[in-house]
């Protein structure tokens, strides 16, 4: 059996997600089988990463699935791009020892989330950004970043109600860019809960704004509870950038 | 009456270009004149600087039209943005002198056009970008847009066949920018025939690629024959960015 990794790229905006959903292929998941099914003959799990939301995009995704296809690989990614629809694109095949498991293995992430920070909305920008026309104090979102990046239990910041395993995650980088209108937030952690991403983004927005003070963040740290931080931004401005392995 | 001013900004894909068709509104000429119609309860035509053919987008379209209406200018600007398709913005709107003619004030024009310079596609350039995977030559390219950038007469880098008006026009820039994948073309000029921003294009890919020599550029001024030129790019990578007047 050969073990086969891929690196993905997806514009989310058509599709429910990364998971595929029963008989339903209106999943990226759910297409990739599909081609692989075509291309192998044979009926192909592929193993993602992680999940991303409906609307959420990637530009590094990353699967695996096993085969016994005996395909060169510059062929499977010619067949794949051929016959996958255009918003879905593969940019890498690659042969891996066979352990290989793109989530059990991924020792990181990085997510980028962008803000068009104007009142008019941009025609360009609508479905890759979420807009939020009030001033933003990039200082004091900055600020709340500091309290974010470490090791924290980041359930208060989650939509999970309860976890029996840990919900304490690390964010090695957490940074802010404004490029004109545009306002690029980078995220780099081990891990990142369900929703975390948005709604760390939704504190920074309300702290940015004003409406919430910097400390909120201490504050959903010790209370852990999830209505003490802001709220759950569009999945439209999210990226999954680059899955991180050893 | 007053003359009203537009700054518009669209997505062209979805669109059959600027200028209406008969009672077809899928043309942004078209889309707005209807927002205009509801706005005022007038029967409003607009003026563009210019046509845009379908699928050419535009960062800052300029279009005017006079009316009776005593409406604030932010409420225009809030009214139009409201109606419209999400894929057409109103920039800007301002009250101009009566005299003030969108078409013929215009003094220049930039235009940009974007080249994806990769075998693999991207999922999130593909409609606004021409993909074209041959290995270009910037140099070569560079060499040909000085041949190119003064007052020539463009009919050969044209989709018009016999012009009763003049066709010499005056390039004053045309610019390379690599930006990873993606090449950036600037063009700005006084005045731009049909598709001659598109076939200008075609001609430097071919003289990129190899396929065509540098002095090509001078064989189509003198000969004027159309042929002689590269072919005409699609209209998903082009760009009107800036419409000038004194």
């Amino acid at each position: 059996m050969r073990n086969i990794k891929l690196t993905i790229e997806y514009d989310g905006k058509r599709y429910l997600g990364w998971q595929r959903l029963g008989d339903s292929d209106n999943t990226i998941q759910g297409k990739i089988e599909n081609i692989l099914k075509q291309m192998t003959t044979e009926k192909i799990e592929i193993i993602g990463s992680g999940r991303t939301d409906a609307g959420t995009h990637a530009r590094g995704q990353i699967a695996n699935f096993k085969t016994e296809s005996t395909m060169e690989l510059a062929k499977m990614l010619e067949f794949m791009n051929r016959y996958l629809p255009r918003d879905i694109i593969i940019k890498k095949v690659e042969e891996v020892p066979e352990r290989f498991h793109s989530r059990y293995n991924a020792t990181g992430k990085k997510y980028s989330y962008y803000i068009w920070n104007d009142a008019i909305p941009s025609a360009f920008e609508r479905q890759y950004t979420f807009q939020y026309a009030k001033k933003l104090d990039i200082d004091r979102m900055n600020k709340a970043c500091s309290l974010l990046i470490g090791s924290h239990d980041f359930i208060g910041f989650s939509s999970l109600k309860k976890s029996k395993k840990s919900t304490v995650r690390t964010i090695e980088e957490l940074s802010i860019q404004r490029e004109g209108k545009k306002i690029h937030f980078t995220f780099v952690g081990d891990g990142f809960l369900h929703n975390m991403v948005r709604i760390i983004m939704g504190t920074l927005l309300e702290i940015g704004a004003g409406t919430m003070i910097v400390d909120s963040i201490e504050e959903v740290f010790e209370s852990k509870i999830r209505q003490y931080a802001g709220e759950t931004v569009p999945s439209q401005g999210l990226f999954l950038d680059e899955v991180y392995y050893r």
